[in-house]
Protein backbone atom coordinates (compact mmCIF):
# COMPACT_ATOMS: atom_id res chain seq x y z
CA UNK A 1 0.00 0.00 0.00
CA UNK A 2 1.54 3.58 -0.55
CA UNK A 3 2.04 5.79 1.85
CA UNK A 4 -0.70 8.11 2.11
CA UNK A 5 0.28 10.30 5.55
CA UNK A 6 2.49 12.59 6.82
CA UNK A 7 4.08 14.34 9.70
CA UNK A 8 6.78 16.88 9.34
CA UNK A 9 7.27 20.21 11.13
CA UNK A 10 9.51 23.08 11.88
CA UNK A 11 12.09 23.58 14.47
CA UNK A 12 13.57 27.32 14.93
CA UNK A 13 12.82 30.70 16.77
CA UNK A 14 10.13 32.95 16.32
CA UNK A 15 8.20 30.71 13.70
CA UNK A 16 4.74 31.40 14.92
CA UNK A 17 3.93 32.90 11.75
CA UNK A 18 5.26 31.10 9.31
CA UNK A 19 3.71 30.19 6.18
CA UNK A 20 4.91 26.61 5.73
CA UNK A 21 2.17 25.00 7.80
CA UNK A 22 -0.46 26.50 5.18
CA UNK A 23 1.80 26.00 2.10
CA UNK A 24 2.32 22.26 2.94
CA UNK A 25 -0.69 21.21 4.31
CA UNK A 26 -3.02 22.64 1.42
CA UNK A 27 -0.83 20.93 -1.54
CA UNK A 28 -1.28 18.13 0.60
CA UNK A 29 -4.89 18.37 1.17
CA UNK A 30 -5.16 18.75 -3.14
CA UNK A 31 -3.12 15.84 -3.67
CA UNK A 32 -5.16 13.81 -1.05
CA UNK A 33 -2.71 13.23 1.56
CA UNK A 34 -2.94 12.88 5.40
CA UNK A 35 0.09 15.67 6.03
CA UNK A 36 0.33 17.57 9.53
CA UNK A 37 3.34 20.39 9.36
CA UNK A 38 3.75 21.20 13.23
CA UNK A 39 5.84 24.24 14.44
CA UNK A 40 8.79 23.59 17.12
CA UNK A 41 9.21 26.61 18.61
CA UNK A 42 12.37 27.01 20.44
CA UNK A 43 11.36 30.56 22.11
CA UNK A 44 7.78 28.69 23.46
CA UNK A 45 9.74 25.19 24.47
CA UNK A 46 11.89 27.87 26.43
CA UNK A 47 14.72 25.59 25.09
CA UNK A 48 18.55 26.85 23.84
CA UNK A 49 19.30 26.53 20.13
CA UNK A 50 21.41 23.83 21.07
CA UNK A 51 18.50 21.56 21.75
CA UNK A 52 17.61 20.83 18.39
CA UNK A 53 19.91 17.54 18.14
CA UNK A 54 17.28 16.15 20.98
CA UNK A 55 14.33 17.71 19.08
CA UNK A 56 15.28 16.30 15.75
CA UNK A 57 15.73 12.43 17.32
CA UNK A 58 12.59 12.37 19.71
CA UNK A 59 10.82 13.90 16.24
CA UNK A 60 12.09 10.52 14.79
CA UNK A 61 10.89 8.53 17.27
CA UNK A 62 8.06 9.55 17.28
CA UNK A 63 7.13 8.82 13.60
CA UNK A 64 7.48 12.19 12.26
CA UNK A 65 9.13 11.98 8.33
CA UNK A 66 11.29 15.04 8.09
CA UNK A 67 11.06 18.23 10.07
CA UNK A 68 12.30 21.57 7.96
CA UNK A 69 14.83 23.87 9.96
CA UNK A 70 15.15 27.54 10.11
CA UNK A 71 17.31 30.15 11.93
CA UNK A 72 19.25 30.00 14.65
CA UNK A 73 19.70 25.96 14.08
CA UNK A 74 20.72 25.37 10.50
CA UNK A 75 23.91 25.24 11.34
CA UNK A 76 23.65 23.31 15.14
CA UNK A 77 21.35 20.66 13.54
CA UNK A 78 24.39 19.37 11.46
CA UNK A 79 26.40 17.57 13.82
CA UNK A 80 23.47 15.48 14.96
CA UNK A 81 22.30 13.99 11.47
CA UNK A 82 23.76 10.93 9.58
CA UNK A 83 24.46 12.39 6.16
CA UNK A 84 24.15 15.30 4.18
CA UNK A 85 23.28 15.97 0.37
CA UNK A 86 25.47 17.62 -1.70
CA UNK A 87 24.10 21.30 -1.66
CA UNK A 88 24.21 21.33 2.74
CA UNK A 89 27.37 19.91 2.62
CA UNK A 90 28.95 22.25 0.94
CA UNK A 91 26.74 25.50 2.58
CA UNK A 92 27.37 23.88 5.98
CA UNK A 93 23.49 24.57 6.53
CA UNK A 94 20.56 22.61 6.40
CA UNK A 95 16.97 23.40 6.32
CA UNK A 96 15.43 19.85 5.43
CA UNK A 97 15.71 17.04 7.12
CA UNK A 98 14.56 13.59 6.34
CA UNK A 99 14.03 10.28 8.47
CA UNK A 100 14.75 7.57 5.32
CA UNK A 101 12.80 4.42 6.15
CA UNK A 102 16.42 3.08 7.49
CA UNK A 103 16.11 5.54 10.57
CA UNK A 104 18.83 8.11 9.12
CA UNK A 105 18.68 11.39 9.48
CA UNK A 106 19.86 13.01 6.35
CA UNK A 107 20.30 16.70 5.91
CA UNK A 108 19.24 19.22 2.62
CA UNK A 109 19.28 22.54 2.01
CA UNK A 110 15.93 23.54 -0.12
CA UNK A 111 16.94 27.06 0.53
CA UNK A 112 19.32 26.81 -2.19
CA UNK A 113 18.10 25.00 -4.70
CA UNK A 114 14.86 27.16 -4.23
CA UNK A 115 16.18 30.03 -4.70
CA UNK A 116 17.47 28.52 -7.92
CA UNK A 117 14.51 27.29 -8.99
CA UNK A 118 12.72 30.19 -8.34
CA UNK A 119 15.70 32.81 -10.08
CA UNK A 120 15.44 30.10 -13.36
CA UNK A 121 11.74 30.75 -13.73
CA UNK A 122 11.48 34.36 -12.87
CA UNK A 123 14.63 35.49 -14.22
CA UNK A 124 15.74 32.63 -16.57
CA UNK A 125 17.66 34.85 -19.05
CA UNK A 126 19.25 37.16 -16.75
CA UNK A 127 22.62 38.18 -17.74
CA UNK A 128 25.14 36.67 -14.88
CA UNK A 129 28.54 37.97 -15.41
CA UNK A 130 28.51 40.53 -12.87
CA UNK A 131 26.18 40.01 -9.50
CA UNK A 132 26.13 42.22 -6.70
CA UNK A 133 25.03 40.50 -3.12
CA UNK A 134 23.74 42.68 -0.50
CA UNK A 135 23.62 40.22 3.17
CA UNK A 136 26.02 37.67 4.08
CA UNK A 137 24.06 36.11 6.92
CA UNK A 138 22.38 32.79 6.29
CA UNK A 139 19.83 33.43 3.73
CA UNK A 140 22.53 35.02 1.85
CA UNK A 141 25.12 32.46 2.31
CA UNK A 142 22.49 29.76 0.46
CA UNK A 143 21.92 32.34 -2.28
CA UNK A 144 25.04 33.11 -3.17
CA UNK A 145 25.42 29.58 -3.56
CA UNK A 146 22.43 29.24 -5.51
CA UNK A 147 23.60 31.60 -8.56
CA UNK A 148 27.40 30.73 -8.47
CA UNK A 149 25.52 27.09 -9.33
CA UNK A 150 23.70 28.70 -12.06
CA UNK A 151 26.36 30.16 -13.51
CA UNK A 152 27.05 33.62 -11.97
CA UNK A 153 31.03 34.89 -13.04
CA UNK A 154 31.47 36.36 -9.58
CA UNK A 155 29.15 37.95 -6.75
CA UNK A 156 30.27 40.04 -4.82
CA UNK A 157 29.08 39.87 -1.07
CA UNK A 158 28.68 43.27 0.72
CA UNK A 159 27.46 43.39 4.47
CA UNK A 160 27.62 45.99 6.94
CA UNK A 161 29.77 43.47 8.96
CA UNK A 162 32.94 43.59 6.92
CA UNK A 163 34.30 39.43 8.49
CA UNK A 164 30.75 38.78 8.11
CA UNK A 165 31.22 38.84 4.11
CA UNK A 166 34.84 37.97 3.74
CA UNK A 167 34.16 34.86 5.67
CA UNK A 168 30.72 34.36 3.07
CA UNK A 169 33.46 35.13 0.39
CA UNK A 170 36.37 32.57 0.86
CA UNK A 171 33.76 29.96 1.58
CA UNK A 172 32.48 30.23 -1.91
CA UNK A 173 35.85 30.68 -3.39
CA UNK A 174 36.84 27.37 -1.89
CA UNK A 175 33.87 25.95 -3.51
CA UNK A 176 33.31 27.16 -6.79
CA UNK A 177 37.30 28.31 -7.08
CA UNK A 178 39.23 31.39 -6.93
CA UNK A 179 37.76 34.81 -7.80
CA UNK A 180 34.22 33.92 -7.86
CA UNK A 181 33.22 35.54 -4.82
CA UNK A 182 34.70 38.45 -3.42
CA UNK A 183 33.77 40.92 -0.17
CA UNK A 184 33.26 44.71 -0.24
CA UNK A 185 32.19 47.16 2.00
CA UNK A 186 28.58 49.49 1.44
CA UNK A 187 30.31 52.32 0.83
CA UNK A 188 31.62 50.67 -2.30
CA UNK A 189 27.68 50.05 -3.59
CA UNK A 190 27.82 53.42 -5.62
CA UNK A 191 30.26 51.76 -7.81
CA UNK A 192 30.04 48.11 -7.83
CA UNK A 193 26.11 48.62 -9.35
CA UNK A 194 26.93 50.63 -11.81
CA UNK A 195 29.07 47.52 -12.91
CA UNK A 196 26.68 44.95 -12.26
CA UNK A 197 24.34 42.91 -14.19
CA UNK A 198 22.17 42.79 -11.28
CA UNK A 199 21.49 43.18 -7.33
CA UNK A 200 20.41 39.97 -4.84
CA UNK A 201 19.16 41.20 -2.04
CA UNK A 202 19.76 39.14 1.50
CA UNK A 203 19.02 41.24 4.12
CA UNK A 204 16.14 41.72 6.67
CA UNK A 205 15.66 44.75 5.18
CA UNK A 206 11.61 45.29 4.07
CA UNK A 207 10.67 43.15 6.05
CA UNK A 208 7.35 44.50 8.57
CA UNK A 209 9.58 44.66 11.50
CA UNK A 210 12.37 46.68 9.25
CA UNK A 211 10.64 48.81 6.72
CA UNK A 212 12.74 50.53 3.94
CA UNK A 213 14.48 50.49 1.48
CA UNK A 214 17.84 48.61 1.74
CA UNK A 215 19.95 50.82 -0.24
CA UNK A 216 19.74 54.37 -1.81
CA UNK A 217 17.12 54.10 -4.42
CA UNK A 218 19.05 56.14 -6.79
CA UNK A 219 21.86 53.17 -7.26
CA UNK A 220 19.10 51.41 -9.17
CA UNK A 221 18.55 51.58 -12.67
CA UNK A 222 16.38 49.94 -15.07
CA UNK A 223 18.99 47.57 -16.71
CA UNK A 224 19.81 45.89 -13.68
CA UNK A 225 17.47 43.06 -12.62
CA UNK A 226 16.56 42.85 -8.69
CA UNK A 227 16.30 39.37 -6.65
CA UNK A 228 14.38 40.04 -3.40
CA UNK A 229 14.60 37.30 -0.84
CA UNK A 230 12.33 39.17 1.50
CA UNK A 231 8.33 37.63 1.35
CA UNK A 232 6.44 39.10 3.71
CA UNK A 233 5.50 41.42 1.79
CA UNK A 234 5.34 40.06 -1.60
CA UNK A 235 5.97 43.81 -2.13
CA UNK A 236 8.58 44.94 -0.33
CA UNK A 237 9.99 48.95 -1.08
CA UNK A 238 12.60 47.22 -3.08
CA UNK A 239 10.66 45.60 -5.29
CA UNK A 240 8.18 48.64 -5.67
CA UNK A 241 11.13 51.26 -6.37
CA UNK A 242 12.89 48.55 -8.60
CA UNK A 243 9.50 47.84 -10.88
CA UNK A 244 8.31 51.37 -11.11
CA UNK A 245 11.80 52.09 -12.32
CA UNK A 246 11.67 49.21 -14.96
CA UNK A 247 13.97 46.69 -13.58
CA UNK A 248 13.41 43.01 -14.29
CA UNK A 249 12.26 42.23 -10.40
CA UNK A 250 12.18 38.67 -8.49
CA UNK A 251 9.90 38.96 -5.34
CA UNK A 252 11.47 37.16 -2.51
CA UNK A 253 7.56 34.50 -2.72
CA UNK A 254 8.95 32.42 -5.39
CA UNK A 255 11.78 31.19 -3.39
CA UNK A 256 9.63 30.95 -0.40
CA UNK A 257 7.73 28.79 -2.67
CA UNK A 258 10.20 26.22 -4.20
CA UNK A 259 12.19 26.02 -0.96
CA UNK A 260 8.85 24.21 0.13
CA UNK A 261 8.76 22.48 -3.20
CA UNK A 262 11.55 20.87 -2.88
CA UNK A 263 10.99 19.90 0.72
CA UNK A 264 7.51 18.47 -0.03
CA UNK A 265 9.48 16.39 -2.60
CA UNK A 266 12.16 15.49 -0.60
CA UNK A 267 9.23 14.34 2.46
CA UNK A 268 6.93 12.44 0.06
CA UNK A 269 8.32 11.77 -3.06
CA UNK A 270 5.69 13.07 -4.84
CA UNK A 271 6.21 16.23 -7.42
CA UNK A 272 4.18 19.41 -5.78
CA UNK A 273 1.98 21.71 -7.95
CA UNK A 274 4.06 24.70 -8.13
CA UNK A 275 2.13 26.93 -9.60
CA UNK A 276 -0.67 26.07 -7.16
CA UNK A 277 1.68 26.88 -4.39
CA UNK A 278 3.03 30.01 -5.91
CA UNK A 279 -0.79 31.26 -6.54
CA UNK A 280 -1.01 30.16 -2.57
CA UNK A 281 1.48 32.23 -1.12
CA UNK A 282 0.53 35.25 -2.63
CA UNK A 283 -2.94 35.21 -1.13
CA UNK A 284 -0.94 33.74 2.20
CA UNK A 285 1.29 36.78 1.90
CA UNK A 286 -1.42 39.16 2.24
CA UNK A 287 -2.84 38.40 5.54
CA UNK A 288 -2.56 39.75 8.92
CA UNK A 289 0.07 37.03 10.72
CA UNK A 290 -2.99 36.25 12.99
CA UNK A 291 -5.29 34.86 10.37
CA UNK A 292 -3.09 32.72 8.65
CA UNK A 293 -3.38 28.73 9.61
CA UNK B 1 -10.73 29.94 13.39
CA UNK B 2 -11.98 26.27 15.04
CA UNK B 3 -8.89 23.88 15.40
CA UNK B 4 -9.04 21.09 12.58
CA UNK B 5 -5.76 19.19 12.99
CA UNK B 6 -5.02 16.77 15.54
CA UNK B 7 -2.07 14.71 15.74
CA UNK B 8 -1.90 12.05 18.62
CA UNK B 9 -0.17 8.71 19.03
CA UNK B 10 -0.02 5.47 20.88
CA UNK B 11 3.29 4.37 23.27
CA UNK B 12 3.28 0.79 23.92
CA UNK B 13 5.38 -2.29 23.28
CA UNK B 14 4.45 -4.40 20.33
CA UNK B 15 2.16 -2.49 19.34
CA UNK B 16 2.55 -2.53 15.61
CA UNK B 17 -1.02 -4.32 14.70
CA UNK B 18 -2.73 -2.22 16.43
CA UNK B 19 -6.13 -0.78 14.86
CA UNK B 20 -6.31 2.34 16.72
CA UNK B 21 -4.77 4.52 13.76
CA UNK B 22 -7.29 2.42 11.62
CA UNK B 23 -9.95 3.52 14.09
CA UNK B 24 -9.04 7.12 15.02
CA UNK B 25 -8.35 8.44 11.15
CA UNK B 26 -11.24 6.80 9.49
CA UNK B 27 -13.58 9.06 12.20
CA UNK B 28 -12.03 11.94 12.05
CA UNK B 29 -11.93 11.78 7.89
CA UNK B 30 -15.81 11.34 8.26
CA UNK B 31 -15.50 14.46 10.42
CA UNK B 32 -13.13 16.33 8.02
CA UNK B 33 -10.44 16.89 10.40
CA UNK B 34 -6.75 16.68 9.63
CA UNK B 35 -5.72 13.63 12.05
CA UNK B 36 -2.98 12.09 12.34
CA UNK B 37 -2.18 8.75 14.44
CA UNK B 38 1.14 7.70 15.00
CA UNK B 39 2.59 4.10 16.42
CA UNK B 40 5.29 4.89 19.41
CA UNK B 41 6.54 1.57 19.57
CA UNK B 42 9.40 1.32 22.59
CA UNK B 43 10.75 -2.27 20.97
CA UNK B 44 10.93 -0.58 17.40
CA UNK B 45 12.61 2.14 19.65
CA UNK B 46 14.84 -0.28 21.08
CA UNK B 47 13.94 1.64 24.32
CA UNK B 48 12.97 0.44 28.54
CA UNK B 49 9.14 1.04 29.11
CA UNK B 50 10.44 3.63 31.85
CA UNK B 51 11.08 6.13 28.79
CA UNK B 52 7.46 6.40 28.47
CA UNK B 53 8.39 9.98 30.93
CA UNK B 54 10.30 11.21 27.41
CA UNK B 55 8.11 10.08 25.29
CA UNK B 56 5.31 12.23 26.87
CA UNK B 57 7.80 15.28 27.17
CA UNK B 58 8.82 14.73 23.87
CA UNK B 59 4.93 14.38 22.17
CA UNK B 60 4.04 17.60 24.13
CA UNK B 61 7.16 19.58 22.85
CA UNK B 62 6.88 18.33 19.69
CA UNK B 63 2.85 19.49 19.29
CA UNK B 64 0.92 16.33 19.65
CA UNK B 65 -2.63 16.45 21.32
CA UNK B 66 -2.38 13.41 23.03
CA UNK B 67 -1.69 9.50 23.56
CA UNK B 68 -2.71 6.59 23.89
CA UNK B 69 -0.75 4.65 26.46
CA UNK B 70 -0.84 0.57 26.72
CA UNK B 71 1.27 -1.80 27.59
CA UNK B 72 3.76 -1.85 29.83
CA UNK B 73 3.39 2.00 30.46
CA UNK B 74 0.01 2.67 31.81
CA UNK B 75 1.64 2.98 35.51
CA UNK B 76 4.86 4.16 34.83
CA UNK B 77 3.66 6.84 32.76
CA UNK B 78 1.46 8.29 35.68
CA UNK B 79 4.12 10.22 38.14
CA UNK B 80 5.00 12.46 34.26
CA UNK B 81 1.44 13.79 34.01
CA UNK B 82 0.29 16.76 35.74
CA UNK B 83 -3.16 15.97 36.70
CA UNK B 84 -5.39 12.75 36.33
CA UNK B 85 -9.10 12.20 36.01
CA UNK B 86 -10.99 10.55 38.77
CA UNK B 87 -11.19 7.23 36.72
CA UNK B 88 -7.37 7.36 36.12
CA UNK B 89 -7.11 8.27 39.74
CA UNK B 90 -8.99 5.23 41.20
CA UNK B 91 -7.66 2.53 38.79
CA UNK B 92 -4.05 3.48 39.12
CA UNK B 93 -3.72 3.01 35.42
CA UNK B 94 -3.76 5.84 32.33
CA UNK B 95 -4.54 4.76 28.71
CA UNK B 96 -4.89 8.37 27.61
CA UNK B 97 -2.92 11.61 28.37
CA UNK B 98 -4.60 15.13 26.70
CA UNK B 99 -2.15 18.20 26.40
CA UNK B 100 -3.90 20.84 27.26
CA UNK B 101 -3.58 23.99 25.72
CA UNK B 102 -1.71 25.36 28.83
CA UNK B 103 0.63 22.63 28.15
CA UNK B 104 -0.70 20.48 31.15
CA UNK B 105 -0.39 16.71 30.37
CA UNK B 106 -4.23 15.06 32.00
CA UNK B 107 -4.44 11.44 32.66
CA UNK B 108 -7.65 9.76 31.81
CA UNK B 109 -8.22 6.15 31.28
CA UNK B 110 -10.96 5.37 28.66
CA UNK B 111 -10.68 1.58 29.26
CA UNK B 112 -12.95 1.91 32.54
CA UNK B 113 -15.20 3.96 30.78
CA UNK B 114 -15.21 2.15 27.35
CA UNK B 115 -16.04 -0.85 28.63
CA UNK B 116 -18.96 0.87 30.67
CA UNK B 117 -20.16 1.93 27.76
CA UNK B 118 -19.83 -1.24 25.60
CA UNK B 119 -21.60 -2.96 28.35
CA UNK B 120 -24.71 -0.43 28.95
CA UNK B 121 -25.13 -0.36 25.33
CA UNK B 122 -25.18 -4.10 24.96
CA UNK B 123 -25.77 -5.50 27.83
CA UNK B 124 -28.14 -2.85 29.25
CA UNK B 125 -30.78 -5.04 31.55
CA UNK B 126 -27.87 -7.51 32.89
CA UNK B 127 -28.38 -8.18 36.44
CA UNK B 128 -25.34 -7.55 38.28
CA UNK B 129 -25.73 -8.92 41.62
CA UNK B 130 -22.95 -11.43 41.40
CA UNK B 131 -20.11 -11.10 38.80
CA UNK B 132 -17.63 -13.30 38.36
CA UNK B 133 -14.31 -12.08 36.67
CA UNK B 134 -11.73 -14.01 34.74
CA UNK B 135 -8.48 -12.10 35.20
CA UNK B 136 -7.01 -9.57 37.09
CA UNK B 137 -4.41 -8.12 34.93
CA UNK B 138 -4.59 -4.56 33.71
CA UNK B 139 -7.55 -5.07 31.31
CA UNK B 140 -8.97 -6.93 34.59
CA UNK B 141 -8.50 -4.19 36.58
CA UNK B 142 -9.99 -1.42 34.49
CA UNK B 143 -13.11 -3.66 33.56
CA UNK B 144 -13.65 -4.40 37.16
CA UNK B 145 -13.74 -0.74 38.20
CA UNK B 146 -16.34 -0.58 34.97
CA UNK B 147 -18.48 -3.11 36.64
CA UNK B 148 -18.43 -1.65 39.91
CA UNK B 149 -19.11 1.71 38.60
CA UNK B 150 -22.03 0.59 36.46
CA UNK B 151 -23.79 -0.79 39.89
CA UNK B 152 -22.33 -4.31 40.41
CA UNK B 153 -23.09 -5.29 43.92
CA UNK B 154 -20.19 -8.11 44.47
CA UNK B 155 -17.58 -9.18 41.59
CA UNK B 156 -15.28 -11.81 42.52
CA UNK B 157 -12.08 -11.82 40.84
CA UNK B 158 -10.61 -15.07 39.52
CA UNK B 159 -6.84 -15.29 38.46
CA UNK B 160 -4.02 -18.08 38.59
CA UNK B 161 -1.99 -15.78 40.10
CA UNK B 162 -3.80 -15.86 43.58
CA UNK B 163 -2.34 -12.66 44.72
CA UNK B 164 -3.18 -10.57 41.85
CA UNK B 165 -6.46 -11.47 42.53
CA UNK B 166 -6.01 -10.60 46.22
CA UNK B 167 -4.38 -7.31 45.24
CA UNK B 168 -6.94 -6.46 42.94
CA UNK B 169 -9.87 -7.24 45.23
CA UNK B 170 -7.95 -5.34 48.14
CA UNK B 171 -8.04 -2.29 46.08
CA UNK B 172 -11.44 -1.92 44.46
CA UNK B 173 -12.83 -2.46 48.18
CA UNK B 174 -10.94 0.42 49.31
CA UNK B 175 -12.54 2.56 46.37
CA UNK B 176 -16.03 1.45 46.12
CA UNK B 177 -16.71 -0.21 49.88
CA UNK B 178 -15.50 -3.24 51.45
CA UNK B 179 -17.48 -6.20 50.44
CA UNK B 180 -18.33 -5.36 46.74
CA UNK B 181 -15.08 -7.27 45.92
CA UNK B 182 -13.32 -10.94 46.79
CA UNK B 183 -10.83 -12.84 45.16
CA UNK B 184 -10.89 -16.18 44.58
CA UNK B 185 -8.69 -19.67 43.27
CA UNK B 186 -9.92 -21.15 39.85
CA UNK B 187 -10.67 -23.82 41.40
CA UNK B 188 -13.77 -22.34 43.06
CA UNK B 189 -15.16 -21.25 39.82
CA UNK B 190 -17.74 -24.08 39.09
CA UNK B 191 -19.50 -22.93 42.17
CA UNK B 192 -19.22 -19.36 41.85
CA UNK B 193 -20.31 -19.49 38.60
CA UNK B 194 -22.92 -21.89 39.39
CA UNK B 195 -24.47 -18.88 41.43
CA UNK B 196 -23.66 -15.89 39.65
CA UNK B 197 -25.44 -13.74 37.06
CA UNK B 198 -22.37 -13.04 34.54
CA UNK B 199 -19.23 -13.99 33.72
CA UNK B 200 -16.86 -11.04 32.42
CA UNK B 201 -13.54 -12.27 30.81
CA UNK B 202 -10.16 -10.41 31.31
CA UNK B 203 -7.37 -12.97 30.48
CA UNK B 204 -5.42 -12.83 26.98
CA UNK B 205 -6.97 -16.39 26.20
CA UNK B 206 -9.12 -16.11 22.93
CA UNK B 207 -6.37 -13.91 20.59
CA UNK B 208 -5.28 -15.47 17.59
CA UNK B 209 -1.91 -15.86 20.05
CA UNK B 210 -3.74 -17.89 22.80
CA UNK B 211 -6.55 -20.08 21.01
CA UNK B 212 -9.00 -21.76 23.33
CA UNK B 213 -11.68 -21.79 25.74
CA UNK B 214 -10.42 -19.86 29.53
CA UNK B 215 -12.47 -22.45 31.39
CA UNK B 216 -14.12 -25.41 30.51
CA UNK B 217 -17.44 -24.58 28.42
CA UNK B 218 -19.55 -27.07 31.01
CA UNK B 219 -19.59 -24.26 33.18
CA UNK B 220 -21.52 -22.08 31.10
CA UNK B 221 -25.29 -21.85 31.27
CA UNK B 222 -28.09 -19.95 29.10
CA UNK B 223 -29.22 -17.80 32.01
CA UNK B 224 -25.25 -17.03 32.85
CA UNK B 225 -24.25 -13.47 30.56
CA UNK B 226 -20.54 -12.83 29.14
CA UNK B 227 -18.99 -10.19 28.28
CA UNK B 228 -15.72 -10.90 26.38
CA UNK B 229 -12.82 -8.39 26.41
CA UNK B 230 -10.61 -10.30 23.65
CA UNK B 231 -11.62 -8.64 20.07
CA UNK B 232 -8.84 -9.68 17.91
CA UNK B 233 -10.90 -11.47 16.74
CA UNK B 234 -13.99 -10.72 17.81
CA UNK B 235 -15.46 -14.32 17.81
CA UNK B 236 -13.37 -15.63 20.39
CA UNK B 237 -13.83 -19.45 20.88
CA UNK B 238 -15.89 -17.91 24.38
CA UNK B 239 -18.05 -15.90 22.41
CA UNK B 240 -18.92 -18.56 19.76
CA UNK B 241 -19.60 -21.37 22.47
CA UNK B 242 -21.71 -18.96 25.14
CA UNK B 243 -23.75 -17.58 22.15
CA UNK B 244 -24.51 -21.39 20.76
CA UNK B 245 -25.62 -21.96 24.20
CA UNK B 246 -27.65 -18.97 24.05
CA UNK B 247 -26.47 -16.80 26.50
CA UNK B 248 -26.71 -12.72 25.94
CA UNK B 249 -23.12 -11.96 24.91
CA UNK B 250 -20.82 -9.22 24.68
CA UNK B 251 -18.29 -9.15 22.34
CA UNK B 252 -14.45 -7.53 22.95
CA UNK B 253 -15.49 -4.81 20.14
CA UNK B 254 -17.48 -3.05 21.94
CA UNK B 255 -14.92 -1.69 24.45
CA UNK B 256 -11.88 -1.68 21.96
CA UNK B 257 -14.56 0.81 20.16
CA UNK B 258 -15.57 2.79 23.04
CA UNK B 259 -12.29 3.33 24.65
CA UNK B 260 -11.18 5.14 21.17
CA UNK B 261 -14.54 6.58 21.14
CA UNK B 262 -13.98 8.31 24.17
CA UNK B 263 -10.52 8.59 23.52
CA UNK B 264 -11.35 10.92 20.12
CA UNK B 265 -13.67 12.56 22.14
CA UNK B 266 -11.02 13.81 24.68
CA UNK B 267 -8.65 14.84 22.06
CA UNK B 268 -11.08 16.53 20.01
CA UNK B 269 -13.55 17.82 22.23
CA UNK B 270 -15.95 16.43 19.05
CA UNK B 271 -18.41 13.56 19.47
CA UNK B 272 -17.51 10.50 17.56
CA UNK B 273 -20.29 8.48 15.65
CA UNK B 274 -19.79 5.01 17.73
CA UNK B 275 -22.07 3.28 15.33
CA UNK B 276 -19.93 4.06 12.44
CA UNK B 277 -16.88 3.37 14.67
CA UNK B 278 -18.55 -0.58 15.31
CA UNK B 279 -18.89 -1.21 12.05
CA UNK B 280 -15.15 0.12 11.25
CA UNK B 281 -13.81 -2.31 13.79
CA UNK B 282 -16.02 -5.41 12.48
CA UNK B 283 -14.32 -4.93 9.32
CA UNK B 284 -10.66 -4.10 10.19
CA UNK B 285 -10.94 -6.82 12.74
CA UNK B 286 -11.22 -9.69 10.23
CA UNK B 287 -8.31 -8.50 8.03
CA UNK B 288 -5.05 -10.47 8.29
CA UNK B 289 -2.83 -7.80 10.76
CA UNK B 290 -0.22 -7.08 7.85
CA UNK B 291 -3.40 -5.50 5.88
CA UNK B 292 -4.78 -3.29 8.79
CA UNK B 293 -3.53 0.51 7.81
Amino acid sequence: MAKDSYLVGLIGSGIGPSLSPALHEREAGRQGLRYLYRLIDIDVLGVQPEAVGDLVRAARDLGFDGLNITHPCKQLVIEHLDALAPQAEALGAVNTVVFETDGRAVGHNTDVTGFAASFARGLRDAPLERVVQLGAGGAGAAVAHATLTLGAERVTVVDALADRATDLAGALNRHFGTGRAVAAVPELLPELLAGADGLVHATPTGMAAHPGLPLPAELLRPELWVAEVVYRPLETELVRTARALGCAVLDGGGMAVFQAVDAFRLFTGREPDAARMLADIGELGERPAGQVV
